[in-house]
């Protein structure tokens, strides 16, 4: 199911990009800056917008990147523009497109580590299952959450987008 | 992965629990009722942490419950204490506990609905995909950002958990 979720992931960053346009509209109706979102935050001790935005596409990126051993490309997060930051989640979407369900296939038993874990790793599965998956949603919630806490609006069916339904 | 997801959304359940703790110390310290943070939103048209919480259970009670076929336990959504909104996680913790990986078996390929749904339905696959887990992960992250808006020390080891870490 990685690659079910890594493609759950891509929805929900096509989901982002319409909250950054829905935001931007918000802001020109209001006369403010679009810029100003860049830097909100929810505490002063979490990260603010731009860099929640980002860390939720490099939560996908390094994920499918460390979970099949494929390259990532290097971004220097210093996107502030809502056309900067909406540039950022196509690129992380058209690097999910580069994969396939077979890109996966030894993912559960592949180690995983990165520098801050110091020597230390853990099995794709458990990475993907403690890590991945729940630092994704955090991010996207969180990005999402700054945009309602500062009155852009949007609402539940923003954050899951068109679902797939069929008849009984 | 549907037993393995719900393993995880049972560990962020527990992780919810620890944050109840800790805004409960946090309140006593600054000498305010915690019952305060109940009705917290961070926005006046979402929802408040108390139901926040309750419907970071009821994504995991209803889904396991719609995935397999198994009866869930009414509850009433009446918490508003910290001890009531820990015995409310610790009942969905409790009821996740009653599944096993083979009740999942068949969850793909079953028929999914509520009642909102007017008459639709979805693939179990893709009700897991793209309203349990995604929901889920919202609403377990709104309850942490709720707290952290409001003070609460809280930060990443506090949502992800203890990582299965080995040597590489």
């Amino acid at each position: 199911m990685y690659f079910e979720l890594f493609s759950q992931m891509k929805k929900t960053l096509g989901q982002i990009d319409t909250w950054l346009v829905t935001a931007e509209a918000h802001a020109k109706a209001k006369g403010f800056d679009p810029i100003i979102y860049a830097n909100l935050r929810l505490a002063p001790d979490q990260l603010p917008f731009a860099r929640q935005l980002q860390v939720a596409c490099d939560a996908t990126k390094l994920g499918a990147s460390r979970l099949t051993g494929k390259e990532a490309p290097a971004q220097p997060d210093t996107e502030q523009t809502i056309d900067e930051l909406r540039a950022r989640v196509a690129a992380a979407i058209a690097y999910l497109d580069s994969f396939s369900a077979k890109d996966f296939e030894a993912s559960a038993s592949r180690m995983v580590t990165q520098p801050r874990w110091q020597g230390k790793g853990m099995t794709g599965a458990n990475y993907f299952l403690e890590h991945v998956v729940p630092n994704f949603f955090f991010h996207a919630s969180h990005v999402y959450a700054i945009l309602r806490h500062n009155g852009v609006p949007l609402g539940t069916a923003d954050y899951l987008g068109a679902l797939t339904f069929q008849p009984l």
